[in-house]
């Protein structure tokens, strides 16, 4: 049935999203029966955040390694549904810290219930994944995602530290976008080998995932500087106006000369913002040719993803990861 | 060794604290050895909130309570440390949630670093329960931590749904306390009997942490009203300017005429507060004898928890812990 893949077409979700489509309801049930409480905010909120969650990636990096490993029980179901547990308390509580209005082009929880119902809501979903751990039983899972847990965190506050430093070093970045998207992605894969009792792939879907995560974190990040609203689902620049010092901004002030740095020092530094800044800082961006060296830096973690992939014999399951990996790199932008 | 206890002294938690002191410090040992991180700002943060923790009166449950059930191992100092973290990242969010800038009469962590932080240094600590939970290695205990994880955040939302309605009921009222508070007491007392296991005593030490963290957040609220600042450690009023409504003012709402009605909806609900608001609150509360019914309230409670402890032989871990059950409603205030 594997047919060789097309020549110059552009990679698509298409094939996970069609391996995984019957399991990725069954979780989506998981986490809808989870959110109901007495408290009614609790859904009310839990059910926005979770529906503007977009394309439940990690979850369905759980499910799709869980069949590349051969898995044929449910509990990869649950385990997937902590999975989206935990990104979603770790989005909630982002977009408290980023004071955002927007994400994926919808008005963000805390813009709707305020900073307080999204602290708390964010505390009952991530103690919703545990409980939910708790009754799969498996201590090697619990370790695996309380570790993650403890690593976002950590990678939050050091971002929360870079922030505002224009001079925060590559090395910087990487270590904070390794912390707080890659974590995830890695223990999503790894969880696949856990849950099938393949124990001799676990370390190469951790390493598999963990490169995916931070080749996907820096092309969202690129993204934010040269992304239609349409395409990323939310607004060019915010991380520009909240401070944030990505990749592209990293790579622009290096090559920049003494005036440029002048102006990221006042936008990014000292947050005084004036009409045109954004157009600016694109500009500088551009110039430097910022976001292909950031696309190329991912394209590096991408290949480093497939080559972890190298055992594994061909299978539906793995052209659709391959073809994940490809997307990464290579979505219309 | 056991005395009479010498009728006509104020309880004290002096038995408490000199049964657990050694053990105690131990339990602080393994916070400070796992607040560290990579991250400065994180240990800066949490030694901050953690030393502004006042008493440590739930691992110090859970440590007397296991010493009431005889256990001689070690595992209960990891316990009452991992009760500890979920209580600090409890009030990490609080803080946030409150808006307050006092806690215990020290600048809260959120008024020095910012809501961001404490936000995620909050996170952090609730992961760092579940890591030391995974290496305790028993899912019973953390079926039971991560329950009452859960519970604790919807008691907080709750909560929030409560803030500014002064017709908040007193079921309402207890259904908040018992999530947000008692639910870790209960859940501190049973680890006792959990780690000893002693599973016969996990029920009666489940029920007497219950009702014991009940009559303790009553008073706790009662004193919001009645205490001195240098009693409580905080600023009287808190609850009345940030408009939450707890039982002084439940009870003192009900049996209001229509003039002071009026009063306690332009402050708790509309929250337009004029100088000398808290201290016509307090008259009005004073003048329904709010105070000494809700302390009568919380002594039932305590009444409850003494009664839990009937089957336990005569013991200084017995009398201690009916020490620290009379010092709750009979403290100095």
């Amino acid at each position: 049935m594997l047919q060789p893949k097309p020549h110059n077409t552009s990679p698509t979700l298409a094939g996970l999203q069609s391996l995984v489509r019957e399991d990725l309801a069954r979780v989506d049930q998981v986490i809808l029966s989870h959110i109901d409480s007495g408290v009614p905010l609790i859904p009310k909120l839990a059910r926005h955040i979770i529906a503007a969650g977009g394309k439940r990636l990690r979850p369905a990096l759980t499910l799709l390694c869980a069949k590349l490993c051969g898995y044929s029980g449910a509990r990869h179901i649950h385990l997937a549904a902590c999975v989206e547990f935990i990104h979603t308390a770790t989005l909630l509580h982002d977009d408290v810290v980023d004071e955002s209005a927007l994400r994926r082009g919808n008005a963000t929880a805390n813009d709707i219930w305020g900073n307080k119902a999204s602290v708390l809501v964010g505390d009952f979903l991530l103690s919703r994944a545990f409980q939910l751990m708790v009754s799969d039983g498996s201590l090697k899972v619990l370790k695996i995602l309380s570790d993650t847990s403890a690593i976002i965190a950590q990678g939050e506050v050091l971002q929360l530290s870079t922030a505002n430093n224009p001079e925060t070093t590559q090395e910087q970045y990487l270590e904070v976008i390794t912390a707080k998207t890659a974590a995830l992605f890695s223990a999503a894969c790894e969880l696949g080998a856990v849950v099938s009792d393949k124990t001799d792939r676990e370390e190469a879907l951790r390493q598999a995932g963990l490169s995916l995560g931070i080749a996907f974190q820096i092309m969202d990040d690129a993204l934010d500087y040269s992304a239609s609203q349409a395409t990323l689902g939310k607004e060019v620049g915010d991380d520009f106006r909240e401070g944030k010092v990505t990749l592209p901004v990293i790579l622009a002030y290096a090559r920049s000369d003494k005036e440029e740095r002048v102006f990221w020092k006042r936008t990014i530094e000292d947050q005084e913002m004036q009409a045109g800044d954004l157009e600016r800082a694109i500009e500088i961006i551009n110039k430097y040719q910022s976001i292909d060296s950031s696309i190329a830096l991912a394209e590096t973690y991408c290949e480093s993803a497939r080559a972890q992939l190298g055992n594994f014999p061909r299978s539906a399951e793995k052209d659709a990861l391959l073809e994940t990996i490809d997307f990464c790199t290579q979505r219309a932008y």
